[in-house]
């Protein structure tokens, strides 16, 4: 297998750490196609639990230098993950939707988060920020191997085929805000991009209901991480009680 | 004035693209020693604007393309000002308590964060990450130049000099979740180190009422910058009415 630095067009991604690699192993194994190690892996506990992981599901674990030089930069990665691309299918469920996300952290963040606050569904708007962009992976700490999501070209073709969902777009022009809200399950959370935030259309999605997150006028916006998370856990308060 | 890469023992720091010159010149003329542009800035009405805030308060603006090569990398930074650091006095209002961060992006975008919810007062514990690093003062988008802070190097002096607030320390083993918690102000919230959380011996503290978001057992803990939103967000949700 000959490995280059990732490119969108590639069929397969990275994991980079021991954690995401052990995150890989225990949620896809059947995806991951080789582990990689270098001298300076520490031959611990973790590492053994790794290798018999390998074993167990007969994945190539190889010791490679050079891999290393090409995927990683700070020398603070010492197992690297090589996993195929892999499609999912929504649940009927309540979803998250991104629309036009484009900063991988950013990304990574949310998955981890909307998992932490048990939500297995997550919808992307084209254009966006490539899902498995290791950048996107390892900010997602492993979420991304536990989650449902797919990727549409546009808006509207998520809208056909769950039209009865609940729509609740997140605006700043809306005057419904988010504590007055009385979230209807199953429901989709709609964000918009980073600097863009949502275009005015959403607001008339038939059914739909714009939500707002107030805060004061020292800020222009919340960030979109913060959103997400504040959204994914108000709509779900009382599933925590 | 000879510019150097920032370092903590500097008596001043750096507020590096538009942006932040404009909110430093807003917020704190007085703090500020000079602003550098160079042959890529743009001369537009934001850059006029700029010209004539320096004029206001006869803060020299200079043309300088070496001063660009030092601090800033990615060539994406045409405007930077340099500002004294400063103190600030906190008054008796609710305050947000970082023990031990450490991480400038983080800290950063909390301080905007907290902003963005009307919080006005925060309380650094050592050791911590430096307020000052341009990476701080970058991730808070200026919100770093209207917010009161003080530094302790103890928890213990801080609770000495605001016995009279409500502690709510944020912790994983906390049995109250927040959404059945009643916040009474003043109140302070407290949030431990990125990767350790609070020690125990905050549940200790007298009169102190620990505070847990709960969260899916898919994760260790939320990212602190999410916690703390959540927290800003959550008790102060009646005021927002």
């Amino acid at each position: 297998m000959k490995i280059s630095r990732y490119k969108h067009d590639l069929p397969y991604s990275y994991a980079l750490g021991m954690t995401l690699v052990m995150e890989l192993l225990l949620h896809k194994p059947y995806l991951t196609e080789v582990v990689f190690f270098n001298a300076q892996t520490i031959k611990d506990e973790n590492f053994k639990k790794l290798v018999s992981l390998c074993e167990k599901f007969a994945i190539p674990i190889e010791e490679n230098e050079k891999i290393f030089n090409i995927l990683t930069s700070k020398g603070n990665c010492y197992v690297i993950g090589v996993f195929k691309k892999f499609e999912t299918t929504l649940e009927n469920a309540s979803h998250i939707v991104l629309v036009n996300p484009s900063d991988a952290g950013n990304l990574g963040t949310i998955l981890r988060t909307i998992v932490g606050f048990d939500f297995k569904n997550l919808i992307i708007i084209r254009p966006a920020v490539d899902l498995f962009d290791p950048k996107v992976v390892r900010a997602s700490m492993g979420a991304l191997f536990h989650i449902n999501f797919k990727i549409y070209d546009t808006f509207n073709d998520y809208l056909l085929q769950y039209k009865n969902n609940h729509f609740y777009p997140f605006m700043l022009t809306s005057s419904n805000i988010i504590q007055e809200v009385n979230f209807q399950k199953p429901f989709s959370l709609i964000f918009g991009n980073e600097a863009t935030g949502l275009p005015e259309e959403y607001a008339k999605i038939e059914g739909a209901l714009p939500v707002r997150i107030p805060h004061s006028r020292n800020i222009d916006s919340l960030n979109l991480t913060l959103a997400v998370g504040i959204g994914a856990f108000y709509s779900t308060i009382n599933d925590w009680r």
